[in-house]
């Protein structure tokens, strides 16, 4: 290999993106320049993926661009903030062109999709692994914090949970269904529901842990409890058979769905779910906060437990 | 070992920095939700440590946490930029409670000197690398740009040049130096410098690939080119020991000093040596830059050469 580092970032990075107005100065200098519009807020997210842990080192390079802006854009989602720029650091073994031509193929499409401009980053020599941050707006008032629950709210989220774990057990059985890969490989931030539940939602959180781990994160941070009701999660036909097993391990702790699990005020409900169907976008009613400590979990024959299995933790084994 | 990752971060990380007023959300959150001043312009910028690379995988961790900051704040003071917040993107290769408390006092101790607050960041399990980003502010016209060099524009350089690239030197020859040693693990970022030259660079940028790397992208940028009287690079005495046996590999090409190099026109210079007299900092002019392409070295001996050492490059073997 002899192409430099500098090399590497003019041909395939520098231009990735298309340009924003708001950018004053873009890659290439000591910083990036940018104006945050007067009048918002300014919301940052930063998420590593690193291989091995977060995706198989032979996952492929396009997949891998365009999830590791997923990963970020669901945070600012769940902010309910319109996505701005992006950074990116990005650690590679060797100057692969080829690798970085696709990586950098899927990471603008999605960028383009959202109108993000990449305006810095750092490319190192090293594990594979990536690590990209996130800046959107909103307005303060606005934004959708874990921690504005009320007891009574309801709870929906958004388009199917359990695809992209099952995708995970399907690939040590051997073969992987087309939806369940495309649900890992290619989550679809839910940007767009994001920015239109400001106007309803009390909590908002990206569901990344796993269901119940992530709604733990929301009740703690708003004081309340929760029950669900797991008869109305909305799943796949594929992660329902497994339910159907007594298998809910799936949609409860699976992880790595990146829908938006929110809270609404019951006199809101009405008008979010009309604002929702005409927008196009899926949401289920899958419980509500609760005067209580923890999750309650009732199952379709009516049994309930609080014994859940616990959502994805880097440290633990 | 069976501390999770939620617990690290509210552990070791989440408090690890002193509040400022213009954070409306710190860690905890989907987002970070931060409030630009008005009328500044937000400067970004990130950088990757990368164990092997970057560091040995058995540095004291508060330095590095030292380190992962000081460079990140090193591209602040290029910019001319006051620092306000950091975001932490952290892959550790196991829980280790007390590796993370002293890489988070190197890190935070940093912080608390340019009042930065972390407000962000990912903790996850692979291979030991550090990326931090920082975001600082300064007014739009007064930000110290690569490219506003001017032929006939004086450079200079803070600090002295090589002690870094020494002390690898001597970690292979089995002793380093007090000095080198210091300069290796805990540069000073000269953020106060680059707030300063506001009112008198043209140009500016810091010097982490190596002096003539990183002068060879100011001119590049500037459109100039440039000559370097050796004769008045700023050296400790361990570097310009070996300088005086011909080898100016260290201060020309070492890499990993974190000083600023920056040109200031003619009419600027006095009044600029003026006010780095009074604040105590150290500024040598070494060089101008001149109406050429690329770089004219002049030795001691009055020889010319444009035969350079190369600057260090992640990705050439």
């Amino acid at each position: 290999m002899s192409i430099s580092e500098f090399d590497l970032i003019d041909r395939y990075v520098a231009g990735a993106t298309a340009g924003r107005d708001d950018v004053a100065l873009g890659i290439g200098d000591d910083c990036a320049l940018l104006r945050p519009p007067p009048g918002q807020i300014l919301a940052v997210s930063v998420d590593t993926l690193v291989a091995g842990r977060h995706f198989f080192p032979n996952v492929d390079p396009e997949s891998l661009g365009h999830k590791s802006l997923a990963v970020n854009l669901s945070d600012l989602a769940a902010m309910g903030a319109t996505p701005a720029w992006a950074t990116l650091a990005l650690t590679m073994p060797t100057a692969d062109e080829h690798w970085l031509e696709a990586f950098m193929a899927g990471f603008s499409a999605l960028a383009a999709e959202h109108r993000v401009q990449l305006v810095g980053g750092d490319t190192t020599r090293g594990p594979l692994s990536v690590s990209v941050q996130v800046h959107g707006f909103v307005a303060a008032e606005a934004a959708l914090r874990r921690s504005g629950g009320q007891i009574g709210d309801w709870l929906f989220v958004s388009g199917t949970l359990g695809d992209a774990a099952l995708a995970l057990r399907q690939v040590h059985d051997g073969e992987v269904g087309r939806v369940q890969k495309q649900r890992l490989e290619r989550p679809i931030p839910r940007v767009a529901l994001g920015i239109l539940l400001r106007r309803f939602a009390s909590a908002a959180i990206d569901v990344s842990d796993g269901l119940v781990s992530d709604l733990g994160h929301l009740c703690h941070a708003s004081g309340v409890g929760a029950c669900l009701a797991l008869s109305n999660l909305p799943l796949s036909n594929a992660v329902a058979t497994a339910c159907a097993n007594g298998d809910w391990e799936l949609p409860l702790a699976g992880g790595d769905d990146y829908e938006l699990l929110f809270s609404v005020p019951p006199d809101r409900v009405g008008a979010m779910r009309a604002a929702c169907a005409e927008a196009g976008h899926r949401v289920s009613a899958v419980g509500r906060f609760i005067d209580d400590s923890g999750i309650r979990l009732i199952y379709p024959d009516g049994n309930e437990s609080k014994e859940v299995p616990g959502g994805f933790d880097h440290f633990r084994d």
